[in-house]
């Protein structure tokens, strides 16, 4: 980071002095991922620096850049600065960015790219947003099974600088059906007249166009592969999914969870390029539709004003109840939504996961009554006297009002089973959701909460109302 | 996964009648990862069923399983089975085992290593926890600067096999220290007699044993690469980390911090692994912690119980605003840690968030003010009836009491001023744990809730006090 700062105050002194060359050679050497940080730090000077840039450089920097700068970089590029841009870039790359473009750019980028690259780009935006298909690659190398790891591999010098990787070729048929696949390493270490179907592996695993890309990037993740085919309803080889890619596909599906276990719309924008209205428009709908259902505590706590009135002491214990139940629940329910998102927890489990929650939450809710009774009759009733004003204290340490103590056992009672029924909520939610093919994530903290705070009232005013008599 | 059951059921029933070749034709085709999971299923059996497995995708298979299972397969092994599957792995997998297994156990590998393979485990486990060289192996491709591309090609075909990857070979020097990369694309597009120093790339991108195993994962996601050197304080190369470890880390760090944001302890194993008695101890600390913490918010609502008495209507909109600001102090929180957690956002940015969270709170909190006012005039007053028992309501619907319309001013205004506070709670809270070297992730939802709970009603009672004359 350090390092990142001081080239760009270089920098900054070198624009100053129009010292070109020294700039050309200060960029030359760095990391695409890099230079696109230190690009965006220049907003008016980015396309004279972008010039300054060899060829594949300024590609592989163009395509880490924020899409703002994407597309003002375009505008300002002749036709055939654009030509020589999307000719380095790889199609997977080129479609990232086009779908991110206004109109008139996209025209001005297919119309510069040769015919067949234009034919390809249009096939892979027709996929879905979320599918293989729309985060597929066409540059892949495809072997015959009858060739020799010679000849492939004389292909592989031919065409390869091309590909994204080399380092798994794929084996297809005459109308492209994949058939399995090689890796550069078994080729490498091949002897020469081999043939590659001697040596091929048939197990192959692929996914269809359509499926989910979170998908694609949990089976890569699972198997351990650097790239991933990917076929037509026809089980016929379009593209591959890389593993750079799936990297990505997991780090964004990751947040967008976590985005949404905290009662948010996921943002595709990086936080501080995202614009505060846009900001305010994904956290807004949840914040309200909560604050609306939160019309049924109010309900329920004017309803029972006379049982709260008769012993008002209860009303300052009805935000730790609520509290310890929305904390429970929400532990569990996180817990499940990540274990579904990473396909250890599968919906088949859920007796297996009902026994379990049933277990830990009566251990969990024991544990914390127990220790909210000494709490109350310890801290709140002889350290802060709490109840003072309406049940006496007593120097005697030992001396416990009776009253406190029926009110103290309330609401040990009322946490232990908030507890059991908020872990047992926070685990049938994300399930139910998933089964029914909704978003597991949305059943997180805030919404879980907003059950489990009718639900511990309800329990609280109960069990009050038996022991009390009020 | 319908086939993974079907491979099952078949297998149950081979297993029934002995037949142990339709079994060794069955397995040996399939999947580690999905070998593992099969053979899991069958606990009595495992021991019996993956001695017929070939002995690489015994092996293969035996890194993919619970170490529960690998522990009693270890045991009931030979010390020259032990030794056969010992051989087949890569060593940073070894380690992985050896670090979950008991004390005999490990003196049993460890023994039946040799003894370079001992030396450099012994080395490895060295290495702290969290740390680069802790998942680091030492099987990679070293080259001499001086040598030709056909040399080097020579080099791997002669040692390629036992290496973790070949796909990106590091040039060192005589002592080992790091010069530059080539990788086997290269290579294989190079002609043979070009000299690895004139293709190799200089700018390379390394780590120190002792860096941060998520740093680690975060670079190579950053800079898209297959693996990454690990040098040790003299800058000689010890060790690369391949991309298939940095994505293992990727998904369990993103799993800890949700973990922790849920005011969870992180498990290091499956939810359905884990034993009843651990889930208990990782989440209950916390459950104390906060229900503890919320005797403040007790004390506070006892000690104005006066206040409250006077109006107490007031009380049914206490969890709706402690609610509401523990949402959006939660939303803010969590967006902010995971924009840490995947370097999107750096500690020096906190001025412009402050900025940002401000002008997103004043929105957010004027919406949901307004959205209150209007709800507690028309829903709680002449829908739901909430304010009858102390103000008169009427048939017209136009008709609002001034002391209902009061009442409603103070919650919204109340709603408001939290909102804006627990917004910048809830960013400043993350980025001060991270500048003083804490987990941020700590501070989410579960320990805003509690700040921002106290916070709400003191602003509550102030402005009811105020407003209210009470």
């Amino acid at each position: 980071m350090d390092e990142l700062k001081e080239i760009i105050e270089e920098l900054d002194i070198l624009i100053e002095n129009h010292d070109y060359y020294a700039i050309k050679l200060l960029l030359k050497d760095l990391e695409p991922a890099d230079l696109s940080i230190i690009l965006e730090e220049f907003p008016k000077k980015i396309g004279t620096l972008f010039r300054l840039l060899p060829k594949d450089l300024a590609a592989e920097c163009f395509v880490e850049m924020e899409s703002e700068n994407q597309e003002e970089l375009l505008s300002s590029f002749t036709d055939n600065e654009i030509k020589e841009v999307m000719d380095e870039l790889y199609i997977d790359d080129t479609v990232d960015i086009i779908e991110e473009m206004p109109a008139n750019v996209v025209k001005r980028i297919l119309y510069n790219s040769d015919p067949e690259t234009r034919k390809i780009i249009n096939e892979i935006l027709k996929y879905p947003d979320e599918s293989a298909g729309s985060i597929m690659t066409t540059e892949y190398v495809h072997l015959d099974e009858n060739i020799t790891v010679e000849d492939a591999l004389k292909r592989i010098r031919r065409t390869g600088l091309d590909k994204e990787t080399i380092y798994t070729c794929y084996v297809t048929s005459q109308d492209r059906t994949l058939l399995g696949y090689v890796t550069a390493k078994q080729l490498l270490l091949a002897d020469d007249e081999t043939i590659i179907s001697d040596i091929m592996d048939k197990n192959i695993i692929f996914v269809h166009t359509h499926e989910d890309k979170e998908f694609v990037a949990l089976e890569m993740s699972k198997y351990d592969l650097l790239a991933l085919p990917v076929v037509d309803n026809e089980n016929r080889l379009v593209g591959i999914v890389t593993v750079d890619d799936a990297i990505d596909v997991m780090e964004e599906e990751a947040t967008e969870d976590i985005e949404k276990m905290a009662a948010m719309t996921p943002s595709d924008k990086p936080y501080l390029q995202t614009s505060v209205f846009d900001i305010w428009r994904n956290r807004i709908p949840w914040l309200i539709i909560l604050m609306l259902s939160a019309t049924f505590t109010s309900t329920i706590i004017s309803s029972f004003d006379d049982k709260l009135a008769a012993c008002i002491v209860l009303n300052a214990f009805i935000p730790m109840i609520m509290g310890s139940g929305g904390n429970a629940g929400g532990q569990t329910s996180v817990t499940i939504i990540r274990g579904l998102a990473i396909d250890e927890i599968r919906v088949s489990d859920v007796f297996k996961i009902i026994l379990k929650e049933a277990r830990v939450s009566f251990l969990c809710g024991t544990t914390l009554a127990l220790a909210t009774f000494v709490k109350i009759l310890f801290i709140d009733y002889k350290l802060l006297n709490i109840f003072t004003p309406f049940y006496p204290n007593n120097v005697d340490i030992l001396y416990f009002d009776p009253n406190v103590i029926r009110i103290a056992c309330v609401v040990s009672l009322t946490i232990l089973l908030t507890i059991i029924s908020a872990k047992l909520i926070g685990c049938l939610l994300p399930i139910f959701a998933k089964k029914v093919k909704l978003d597991p994530a949305v059943m997180a903290s805030p919404l879980i909460t907003t059950v489990v705070d009718v639900l511990s009232l309800l329990i609280y005013i109960g069990t009050a109302s038996l022991f009390l008599l009020i």
